[in-house]
């Protein structure tokens, strides 16, 4: 595959609107790695703060984010099953969060998925601010299909 | 403290522009009950079905929701802690969920507020597709703190 890694990733955040209404935008990419930012600006709480749903956003999208940059995405798509998010202290700046996959891990997924139809992996990533605090720490499990 | 529920949940959404721009609602509000509604539209994602975030946006809002009509919201304020998300099956229709809270548990919030300046709550709620088929589980730890 090629890896036109940018286009991908923004037709994946142009795939859901919701997403696209954050502002969640990539601002590194390469192969299995992304950092992926929230912007504070529209994403703002009652308490003016960033808003749970939206750290939630940015780190539920390092799913989508690494299967972009690490898989086939002409052959495979992923779903989340399960997300445990904890926030750890009050998000006032901008967050960012990076992700990466290892070659092996990359390779079994690819492997699974073509023998048995599907095949997990679990991502935990830390939400950072500005200050480069960790205001959030999201553990998700995933799942990587194949188109029919 | 006087009911006024819906002025005040129409408040909290308004107050968080990425809760409202998801069309989040209640359909249902009396004192320690809530029923809240996501639309599917606009929360569509990148295989048909509700975006997960939008399912954590509504399963989170039950924190804010049960808040709102079991608690003195002009002496304390409700944020999150901890969430844990499971995706059972897809959603396909508009998602509701229902959220209550006993009047002792309201009665050990205010006291525990009051006397340590916060007070940690848990919630356990089902997200249900319009053929009342569970398909999200959303447990979440929020904190009551005192106004200044």
């Amino acid at each position: 595959m090629k890896e036109n890694y940018w286009e991908i990733i923004e037709k994946a955040v142009e795939s859901v609107p919701a997403i696209k209404r954050t502002g969640l935008k990539a601002v590194e990419l390469r192969e299995r790695y992304a950092k992926l930012l929230m912007p504070l600006e529209g994403n703002i709480n009652h308490v003016g703060m960033m808003y749970a749903g939206s750290l939630f956003a940015l780190g539920e999208m390092t799913g989508g984010a690494i299967y972009c940059v690490s898989l086939d995405y002409t052959k495979f798509y992923p779903i989340v099953k399960e997300v445990h998010i904890k926030f750890i202290r009050p998000a006032l700046t901008d967050v960012t969060t990076t992700v990466t996959m290892t070659p092996e891990e990359a390779k079994r997924l690819t492997r699974e998925t073509l023998e048995n139809g599907k095949a997990d992996f679990d991502l935990k990533v830390e939400l950072k601010d500005a200050n480069d605090e960790v205001v959030t720490i999201v553990q998700g499990t995933y799942q990587l299909r194949p188109f029919n």
